[in-house]
C-alpha cells in the first residue's frame, strides 16, 4: 500500500496530515507530490479536478480514491489498523475530539488562514485573485480570542480534547504553526497554551515535522 | 439515556441533528431546549459556557458532556449502537464521508450561512453586530458553484458520498434548506442535484424535520 500525499512541505494544514502520519507510523508508506501554493498550482484545472476545493493536503489511494480535507484524511489513518488514537474510541470520545478539532478550526487555524489570504499578500497577486482586508483583520482578531478561549480550556487538561492527545491537538497545533509563520504572536497571558505548544514540540511526530518543512 | 438538544426548530444546522436522530431511531431518547436565535440567546454568556463558537445545535449527555457541532454530535449519535449508517464503515467510507460532508459545509451550507448574517438582516441588527456585505454576497455566489459541483457528482452517483446514504447527504440536505428558506434558488442547470433533493424529502427522517420545524 501506497499513501500518496498532495501537499507543500511547510504548510500549516498539510503540517497536520504529516503529524498524524507519523503518530500512526504510517510515513514509510507514504510518498509527497509537491504542489506550489505560490505558483497556484492547486487553483490549476487539473488539480481541482482532485479537489474541488482547490486546497491542499490531498490523499490518493491506490484504487484512485481521493481524500482531500484533514479531518477526513486523519478519519482514513486513524481507521485503518482498527485501532483509533486520534479521533477516539467511545462515541463520547468521538464526539468531543471532532467538536474540539472543528472548534480549533473555526477559532483559530481557518481564522488565521484567512487573516492569511486577504489581509496579508498571502500567496501573491497571481493566487490571492480577490481579498477582503476587513474580513482577514476581523478574523485575525477571532483567532486571538480563540487562543485565549484554548488557553482557559487547557488550565483543566493536558490535551484539548482532554486526558489523551488526539487530532484535536494536531489541528490546533497547526493553527500555531500558522500564526508563527505569520509572526501573529500568542497574547503573553496565554500561559497554559504556550506550555501545552512547548509540550507538543517534544512529540517526535512534531519534530519531524519540523525537520522536514525546513 | 435522555439526549438533551439545545436547538432552534427550523435551524438549517440543527435540521442536520434532527435528521441524524431520526435516520439513527433514537428521536423517543431526545428532549429539545429551544434556543430563540432572534432574541440572541446563542450569544449569551451562559450559552457560550456550553458552546464557545455561540451557536446551535449542542447536544448535553447525562454527565454533563457538552458536543457542538453537527460534524462532532452526528459522529457521537453515528457510533452508539455500534453499527455506524451515518459516518461510514471501512476506513475508505470514513474518509469520503467526511471529505464529503466538510466540502458540503464549505461550499455550499456554510457559504449560504455567512451570505444570511452578512449580506441579509439576518438574525436582525441586536445580533448581527458585525456585518461585511461584501464577503457575505461573495459566498452566496461560492454557494451557486458549489450547488454546480455537487450537481455534477450526483449525475454520477445516487447519493453525495457514492452508493449509499450518509452524513453529508444530511449537510448538503441543510445548505438546501438553508437556500430554500432564504429563497436563493437552485441553478436551473441543476437537474440531478434538484432529482436527489426531491428523492432526499421523500426519506421519512427529513419529513419528519418538516413536520417539527413547520
Ligand atoms: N479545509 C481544508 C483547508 C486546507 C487549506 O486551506 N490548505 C492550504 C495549504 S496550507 C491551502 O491549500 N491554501 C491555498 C488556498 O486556499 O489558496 C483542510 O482542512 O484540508
Ligand atoms: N459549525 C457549526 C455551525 C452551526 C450554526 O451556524 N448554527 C446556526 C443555527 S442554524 C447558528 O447558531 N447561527 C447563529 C449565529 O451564527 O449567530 C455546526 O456545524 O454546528
Amino acid at each position: 500500500m501506497t499513501l500518496k500525499i498532495y501537499d507543500w512541505h511547510n504548510g500549516p494544514y498539510p503540517a497536520r496530515v504529516r503529524i498524524a502520519l507519523a503518530e500512526k507510523g504510517l510515513q514509510s508508506q507514504t510518498c509527497f507530490v509537491s504542489i506550489d501554493l505560490r505558483k497556484g498550482e492547486h487553483k490549476t484545472e487539473e488539480f481541482r479536478a482532485k479537489n474541488y476545493s482547490g486546497t491542499l493536503p490531498v490523499l490518493e489511494l491506490d484504487d484512485g480514491t481521493l481524500v482531500a480535507e484533514c479531518t477526513a484524511i486523519t478519519e482514513y489513518l486513524d481507521a485503518l489498523d482498527g485501532t483509533p488514537t486520534l479521533t477516539g474510541r467511545t462515541p463520547r470520545e468521538r464526539g468531543v475530539v471532532h467538536m474540539m478539532s472543528r472548534r480549533a478550526e473555526l477559532e483559530v487555524l481557518d481564522a488565521i488562514s484567512i487573516y492569511f489570504h486577504h489581509a496579508t499578500p498571502g500567496l501573491g497577486p497571481h493566487v490571492e485573485v480577490y481579498q477582503n482586508q476587513e474580513w482577514g483583520l476581523y478574523q485575525r482578531d477571532k483567532a486571538l480570542r480563540g487562543m485565549r478561549y484554548f488557553n482557559d480550556a487547557l488550565r483543566g487538561q493536558p490535551f484539548v480534547a482532554g486526558q489523551d492527545f488526539s487530532m484535536a491537538d494536531i489541528t490546533l497545533i497547526g493553527g500555531l504553526i500558522f500564526a508563527e509563520q505569520l509572526k501573529v504572536s500568542v497574547p503573553d497571558e496565554c500561559k497554559a497554551l504556550v506550555a501545552w505548544y512547548t509540550r507538543m514540540q517534544e512529540r517526535s511526530s512534531v519534530q519531524n515535522w519540523r525537520t522536514m518543512s525546513a
